[in-house]
């Protein structure tokens, strides 16, 4: 079996058992029952995925996948692809929004080009993953082969499987690729009935002309690869990107080994919806972060059954509504273990 | 002058030249124009609040105002009144959902009685501020008088004033008050024309024979008191409550001293509305929390003009919600200040 099969195989759904648990002690709690909302099924959900009543947050990774778009050559990004080497090298030296929020959160980031265009970033902190410089135009060709596709995803299952030997049982998706909504738009469009137009944005913020054009370059990119909604390796081989292949691998990986991992907005939600689409139980160990301004978000994130906390119009990427996330989902980890109880607290309960 | 009206006195509106040059430095940074959304918009109104494009959070406290309702009586809560003392007390001993949260985002939390039901709580923590025990009902009568309503607002600017003279710079809202929804949607309804029924929810958990009496009781309540929605002192007086009387106190006592305030759920948001028909510039200086699931909370924060960017679910109150987006507030800050600029990284411009 490869890699990606050996993780297919791994993952099951989380421990019902263990949320019902955590349910019965959150209804203990000296509150109104369920009043604290989506922390109460934060703290159900991370029970389930740590086998715990008391889960508990240890190491904090935001893995960070880099890569390329052919597809930049039809003007569909508002920024040159150069930006992307340049970025990495920003988030290399700490100058990025990422670093920021990263240190601000004490996760630690990793960083791994997959993809991007030129030669390999020279720098000790970069993982060298490398699976070519750039993806195909999806206009014309498929972004990549199986093989390659395949490859990606493996970078993100080794990689993932690293930080967590190392001590991580808490992930954040991000990434850095000029023109990446453009391939993650063509993936939801697979996936939804949804018009085109209404499921792609601005990106980094390319004006109307450029918007039309992005629609109709989605279009054509679906229609000339016909990519199968039933097979999802095929829909991210023929209209996806490296670094959404490698997060797919981020979030199998991360399943497999029972680890929750927080989706960052769009493009990592076109890698969850993939992931989710190869094994549907990896959606147990899937947290949604933010609502991104990017207009398919929400559907994106409905599909998969995910629900975006942060309502904070971001549409930054790189793992930043991820990583906010993560004092959310401590603060869950704390109610059910730091509350006392009405018996303890000797509090009258509902009349 | 009294203290009320000296503090009104001091409110101006915060500094929209630092809030002009923040917005420069933002767009130098490393990421698309606005693409960080509302932590663009805290950190200018952070620059604008404390008066330099580095704005910085130091000390963090959240204010919990403890009162009771006369209401209660007529069946509104799903808890009895003698929960209120109780939470105190678990607050006291930290068992409480705030204590849990404020811990984790090191915050100092401060409790004081300005109006529950009985004896003074005795405990060397408790700041002893009981104006009265517990409101009248505003069924049939005033919540309270004019001097009591003052009294209560004097005693959250001084407590404010104390925490900002030891070092404090981001206050957050917060209360404890079995019964606490029923003014607030009262308050809420002087200044909409939305129906009663659209703005009154469950509270801790009333079922629909109780959610049709509170309606009721709401109504009676303001045709019996005739609220002047001119004289936000009347409408408080008339339809408010102890905690919220403090609470207006807290925010308008933080605006007078160009300190930023972060309005909690349904019940603060009745204190900050009130606070902003007192004085429209305080406004500069609240910034909004969570969306709360009482049905009125959006509504209420439109009317004020903030933003909720959380969206837990949650109906706790106690500040919970408002002390979970100090971690936002504080991201807000140091992307402003440590991100790179696009000169500084060599990243290349929009095209």
């Amino acid at each position: 079996m490869t890699l990606l099969e050996k993780t297919l195989a791994a993952i099951n759904g989380a421990d019902q058992e263990a949320a019902a648990e955590a349910k019965k002690r959150l209804d203990c709690l000296t509150k109104p029952l369920g009043s604290l909302g989506m922390l109460e099924e934060m703290a159900m959900r991370l029970a389930a995925v740590q086998q715990t009543v008391f889960p508990q947050i240890k190491g904090k990774v935001v893995m960070i996948m880099a890569g390329d778009h052919g597809v930049v050559n039809e003007g569909v990004s508002a920024y040159p692809q150069e930006v992307t080497p340049q970025m990495v090298i920003n988030m290399l030296k700490q100058g990025a929004a990422i670093n920021v929020l990263a240190r601000q959160n004490n996760a630690k980031v990793v960083l791994a080009d997959v993809g991007v265009m030129g030669a390999p970033i020279e720098h000790p902190e970069i993982k060298q993953c490398k699976v070519r410089a750039g993806t195909g135009n999806i206009v014309r060709e498929a972004a990549m082969t199986e093989e390659e596709a395949i490859t990606a995803i493996e970078h993100g299952i080794r990689l993932v499987n690293e930080e967590i030997d190392n001590g991580a049982n808490l992930i954040a998706t991000g990434e850095m690729g000029i023109g990446n909504t453009t391939p993650s738009s063509a993936i939801l469009a697979v996936y939804s009935a949804a018009p085109i137009a209404e499921i792609t944005g601005l990106g980094t913020g390319i004006d109307d002309s450029g918007f039309r054009e992005k629609v109709s370059v989605i279009k054509k990119a679906i229609e000339n690869n016909k990519p199968d909604p039933q097979a999802p390796l095929d829909v991210l081989k023929k209209v996806g990107g490296l670094e959404i292949a490698a997060l797919t691998g981020v979030i199998l990986g991360a399943a497999a080994r029972k680890v929750a991992v927080v989706v960052d907005g769009f493009i990592s939600g076109a890698a969850a919806l993939l992931a989710y689409k190869m094994k549907p139980e990896c959606r147990d160990y899937m947290f949604g972060s933010h609502l991104s301004q990017e207009p398919g978000h929400r559907l994106m994130m409905e599909l998969i059954g995910l629900k975006p906390m942060l309502h904070l119009d971001m549409r930054l990427g790189e793992g930043t509504g991820a990583v906010l996330t993560f004092n959310l989902l401590e603060a869950a980890t704390k109610i059910i273990s730091e509350m006392a109880t009405f018996e303890q607290a000797g509090v009258s309960t509902q009349s």
